[in-house]
């Protein structure tokens, strides 16, 4: 595989669309570093893991030497809520602004280069315009095809009001890419319209068009809803490191290999064979979503902070998983000690002692929290112990 | 009728709309100079009468103590076509602008009093704007109520494109409006759409909204299609006294009417006389379209032009009338002279002397080519003369 081949392939992991392919590859075989833009919203700078599925992307076009630009949409934040109809979007200052832009920065420099991101605003164009400017803008695009965008179409046909300037801002986003000269732009899915409009904008300027890549927008720990603040299902990246430790713990197995494609810089190879092996028993997912926890404290927090966050989850959730109610058994240990097969089977744990051994084989059966993988193992006597198997199945025994 | 009843009256003559009158009535209660706006066009300084049913009601608001603004709307001419797809549309410049107005100036005070009238340019604000300036002044309307502008709505539903600055337009427009301040705004019917939003900016700009006041669009020499230059059926108001005065003979009766409400300064108490009297055949239609003639010749060209151009037509016309082929007599006058009612029927120009008496009276008779009203004539033997009976009865009659 070629060079360009290797690229092409680190880019298209995980993304939506790229549109068009063929113009993405003839970019890179130039051989010459591209402007990769990415826009961000200027009143919003606490970023959750959602986020950095695109900025993860960006952080890849950088490893492959290319440039970064991260632009702040300011100027329509500056501009407020120009209906005047909602008292709760106050027109953003310049101070707040540049207070958002080092907030942004302070998170974003988690995962990208510093030297490779060129942070822009688009109000260091835009606010220069002139109505004059502005409606040779508006010129080059029509009502018909605004109306398509699903949203608008929605409104429209639904009788609700859309302001005339809404159909502006699509523009001006667009106009940022020629403003910048981008040669890819990257968004959510939900953003594919609006960058189609900057490819659109920049040959109606003789520019060469942008290649526009389109990310999914991520799940929350749910696993259903998108991952947003208002839902509380989301991870943000400047969430404590124990908290979330937590919270990538606590997301379903397959949800986990979805976070791994969008969220990990593990090379898909070795995701793919983790999985196989959870899928054929030889690994336990819960493992393996250790791996994923790590690397995402690690990154946002450094790496002592995830083997601390780590212990610190393990303790509290064996704690956490051992009842305090449960069957308790004092048995008369043989000679030669209790062979734990044995043993689960007369604490009424298992049905059968090759029950037992099946689950032991399979890491489901734990002594004080500990799991155990050795079912030839034999217990002397002592002091009280926790014998766990699976979830939800507990005994105190004591060995006498 | 107090005289503010008086002006409603005056100002309502020949309009189609006037929205909303209740409106109207209050403003001219206050008894102050009230602006009167009208917008032209920079691009077409060469008036026809189609233009001047606008401009003659500017006058009565002048006549009344109100301030006209002559309104150039140059600021989009000066953008030219920003689809860049129509190379017959380039940019106006300043100095274009500037003639235009001279051009202007020089035809509309042959109407209006210059001294209560102030020409405006809309590039003195529109050009000053920024871009964010218009994003708040599109926020104002919205897509749904500009797409039932009837040609946008046609062209939509027609799947014709509609480029996004169209949009821009009917708000500029209506946007001059709360830069003067104006307090009315004339247009044509087909422009009752633009300056509805004139008066919705007002009202979201926190001024007093301004009264509509929607104007007929006259019909061209035809009588059936719009006056306009392309379609050649316009009376210039540069046109030479004598082809302007031919032009207003050739119209119909009929719509000598609708001229006389939309052209003419005479009261309509006069008008509606004179209408009664062509009805019950007091009045030769004719010679009340002379006085249209004359008015209107009079107003662009001065008092002996229009003397000139009646002399010049009746010649003319009388001439062209009398075709160079018709019957000849030659008869025998009896002693006393020939009585003119005889001599009709002797040259078969009548079935009888009582037919011929009431053609006389009529009006219809004419003996080389000048109508006579004496039904008791009497003719002497001489040079032998044209007789004519309506338009298109001949007879070239000698007296022996």
């Amino acid at each position: 595989m070629t060079d360009i081949a290797r690229s092409l392939e680190l880019i298209k992991r995980g993304t939506d669309e790229v549109l068009p392919e063929e113009l993405l590859l003839k970019k890179l075989q130039r051989q010459k570093p591209l402007k990769i833009k990415a826009g961000f919203d200027p009143t919003a700078p606490d970023l959750h893991l959602g986020h950095t599925v695109l900025i993860n992307k960006l952080r890849q076009f950088q490893e492959l030497g290319h440039e970064v630009i991260f632009l702040i949409g300011d100027f329509t934040g500056m501009i407020g809520d120009p209906t005047g109809k909602s008292a709760t979007r106050p027109p953003l200052t310049r101070d707040e602004v540049l207070e958002n832009a080092k907030t942004y920065e302070h998170q974003i420099f988690k995962i990208l280069d510093p030297a490779k991101t060129t942070v822009f605003f688009n109000s260091s164009w835009m606010g220069e315009m002139s109505a004059v400017d502005l409606i040779q803008l508006a010129a080059k695009h029509t009502v018909a095809r605004m109306l398509e965008r699903d949203d608008f179409n929605k409104r429209y046909t639904g009788g609700q009001p859309i302001a005339i300037h809404e159909f502006l801002y699509p523009l001006i986003q667009g106009y940022d890419s020629v403003a910048l000269k981008a040669d890819v732009e990257l968004g959510g899915t939900d953003q594919k319209f609006n960058l189609l409009v900057g490819r659109q904008l920049q040959e109606a300027y003789d520019q060469e068009p942008q290649v526009v890549i389109t990310l999914p927008i991520l799940e929350g720990l749910d696993g259903v809803q998108k991952m947003s603040k208002s839902l509380n299902n989301y991870i943000g990246i400047t969430d404590a490191p124990e908290e979330m430790f937590g919270k990538v713990m606590s997301i379903s197995d397959d949800l986990m290999w979805r976070y791994f494609e969008l969220l990990s810089f593990k090379e898909m190879k070795l995701i793919r064979a983790w999985r196989a092996a959870c899928e054929s028993g030889n690994e336990n997912p819960r493992d393996i979503k250790f791996e994923l926890a790590k690397e995402l404290v690690d990154r946002f927090h450094g790496r002592n902070q995830s083997t601390l966050a780590m212990k610190s989850f393990v303790s509290r959730h064996q704690k956490k998983e051992i009842p305090d109610e449960m069957p308790e058994f004092e048995l008369a240990t043989p000679v030669g000690g209790y062979p734990i097969a044995n043993l689960l089977k007369d604490a009424e744990l298992v049905k059968s002692t090759s029950e037992a051994m099946r689950m032991i084989k399979q890491g489901a059966v734990r002594i004080d929290g500990k799991r155990i993988s050795d079912s030839s193992l034999v217990l002397d006597p002592g002091t009280p112990k926790v014998y766990q198997v699976g979830k939800r199945r507990f005994a105190r025994v004591t060995l006498g």
